[in-house]
């Protein structure tokens, strides 16, 4: 947590990856973060991974530092007061942040008319308003056939990691931002729109890949584990330890072939095959059928410590692949460092949890928040944002409107 | 491209997917960008895919909509120039995007030197300064070992997107104006470092998965295409297309149901195993062995229109899998898609290029603009922003510090 963004409120309603967590980096940053969700919880309140007490470890992983209100949005005085809450007064508020449909009671259009200069960041699947998720967008863009062994043939590989999802919240972060920079210039407000979809191909694009298929008529083939274009692979060493290695960079080229005494034959290869290795990755590829096995060979000679001090000395890029729990053991990553703090989540269970993924030398770094009780700041957020006295939260409550955790 | 961020100037010096994508996203929204690159081309200036004639695609996707300046980043001159530009005056300007390290000639603290409310934004491989790089980063994060299918055993399957990459661009751009934010709210500024790897880590922990493997002491299993937690996987039609298919809503999945026409068949395994799937994603995962042979078998016995246009008439969350060649063709995704327009790129080929991948209704989407040829705008930058005259400018030609496209 750092204090850039204090004094700022944004109102969240939303669920799932991309739209919470984009309100999660808001609220890491000092943003006064307000999630409102419906009664009992979303969509998205007992996702897995849960505790065995029931509690969702994703949903408190998604929704840290932020303040929860519960309405009950199926009716209209729910509706209400989440419209209210959206459009309240204060220069540095009036943001909002969801997911839901962009026709429904929380169109910009009908929100608008409560406040002219309301930003509001929405995440969508399609751009005409139709359904897609992070694995159905991946589908269509081609990814999954070139994914995995050359041995699946066809078959496609869907990622694990939901890419196309946590793009998408980190760019709507950015988004919400940039329309507030406009806002501030110009006092005007905007609905910024990001379909899942269009952040999909326009990413594929602007990696150059579209462009590839096109210009070329031709699917990339499957690589496997090699990287395409550069020198990169996973190797194994003599203590079976699995390494990805890459050379990118001339420098972790030349560090490559000195940490593993491959001048003399990387030489031969260079003048058989009347090319030069050092000033291009590419040249590094197209060859990977003669450089593959010399590394090979010479990583399966090695003991990995000793692999990797020298690795580390010549500034060499590498990294030993790891299961999931030996990252969470992992002392660099987790125990030490500075980004963790072991706190008591929402849970009950009390475990390493991230701040702010950046790092700001000349600011203080604040230990990360747990996420709140479902509802826990109702009653707050109503009397603080909408100026309600306690005798209209107590008939809201007695209407079954409200709940607090 | 939109004009939200009109008047805001970002001097980028910076190579491969992470940072020029930031600048990208920045440019794509109206700030001046100007990407300063050493005589001859950075590190990523040749980088795969490339035209026949040469020309990286990847580089003219990374950065279209920017300025370029070529200086000789070797020599002290040179770097004094990057350095002028980094720190220049303007009150949005002052704003420099980098992964040059972090102790070099392009320290916050040298150049904070010369302009003391800079603002950093530093991509950086790991904290400590370390190398890292996407693939490298992933290795380690246990991602790949839980990626495929269950065949492959302990085989890690490498991500072929470079998600951390452009996880990490997105939220750099965030972090940027976050800054902005405060340093007109304080008038400081500061450097906001992003090291990959901790962006990576503190993902898998936002997601809930570190705290999954440290509370249960297990490592998730590989469940190949199937959505862990949610009823989600590839099936495939009597007319042999493959679906991705997913049912998260309480909506997707009773549209699904009545799509294939299974309500009896699930209300015998809800009867018999004591469980109701309607209202809980995670039940639907944990009874997948009853509910994918029921899907698998009726998908198979159904044409691909006939089940997507029932879909999509249901609300049904689907997609099929297609190649990237056929996605560069898909109308909705390209062809007829407002965010691409078909332009002459800098490479001299023409082809569709996507704009910003955020719409805004209320404002004018301005055409994508192609990427800067190398040093096309540096003496028009030295010009404009040093002030330089036309014999400066001259001098430093004749001395081989400034070179133009």
């Amino acid at each position: 947590m750092y204090a850039l963004l204090g004094g700022t409120r944004v109102i969240e309603a939303s669920s799932f990856v991309a739209s919470p967590s984009a309100g999660l980096y808001l609220a890491q940053m000092g943003a006064e973060v307000i999630r409102v969700d419906q009664l009992g919880g979303g969509p998205d309140f007992r996702r897995w991974p849960k505790a065995d007490n029931g509690a969702s470890l994703y949903w408190e992983g998604l929704n840290k530092g932020k303040k929860s209100v519960a309405l009950d949005l199926g009716r209209p005085e729910g509706r209400e007061l989440l419209a209210a809450l959206a459009t309240a007064p204060g220069d540095r508020a009036g943001l909002f942040l969801t997911n839901f449909p962009v026709d429904g009671f929380l169109s910009h259009e009908k929100l608008q008319q409560r406040r002219a200069d309301l930003i509001t960041t929405r995440i969508m699947g399609l751009a005409n308003g139709g359904p897609a998720l992070d694995y159905t967008v991946n589908s269509a863009l081609g990814i999954p056939q070139i994914t995995g062994p050359e041995s699946l043939g066809d078959e496609p590989v869907n990622h694990v990691l939901p890419a196309w999802d946590l793009l998408t919240g980190a760019y709507a972060a950015f988004a919400m931002l940039a329309a507030l920079q406009h806002r501030q210039a110009t006092g005007r407000g905007q609905e910024v729109r990001i379909p899942l979809a269009d952040v999909g191909i326009a990413t594929i694009a602007n990696l150059g890949q579209l462009a590839e298929v096109i210009t070329t008529g031709d699917n990339r083939a499957r690589y496997g584990n090699s990287v395409y274009g550069a020198f990169g692979r996973d190797f194994v060493t003599a203590d079976r330890v699995r390494l990805m290695i890459m050379a990118i960079t001339p420098r972790q080229w030349t560090g490559l072939v000195t940490a593993l005494n491959l001048a003399a034959p990387v030489a031969e290869i260079e003048a058989t095959r009347g090319v030069s290795f050092a000033k291009d990755e590419g040249v590094r590829f197209e060859h990977r059928d003669a450089l593959f096995p010399l590394v090979e060979a010479a990583v399966a000679l090695r003991q990995s410590d000793e692999l990797g001090a020298m690795f580390d000395q010549l500034g060499c890029c590498w990294g030993s692949y790891q299961t999931m729990r030996e990252a969470a053991h992992d002392a660099a990553l987790v125990g030490e460092n500075p980004v963790f703090s072991t706190i008591k989540q929402t849970s009950g269970l009390s475990y390493p949890v991230p701040g702010a993924m950046a790092t700001i030398p000349e600011e203080p770094r604040l230990p990360p928040v747990r996420a709140p009780f479902l509802g826990e700041h109702s009653d707050e957020v109503l009397a603080e944002v909408l100026g309600l006295g306690s005798g209209q939260i107590g008939a809201l409550h007695d209407a079954g409107l409200v709940a607090n955790a």
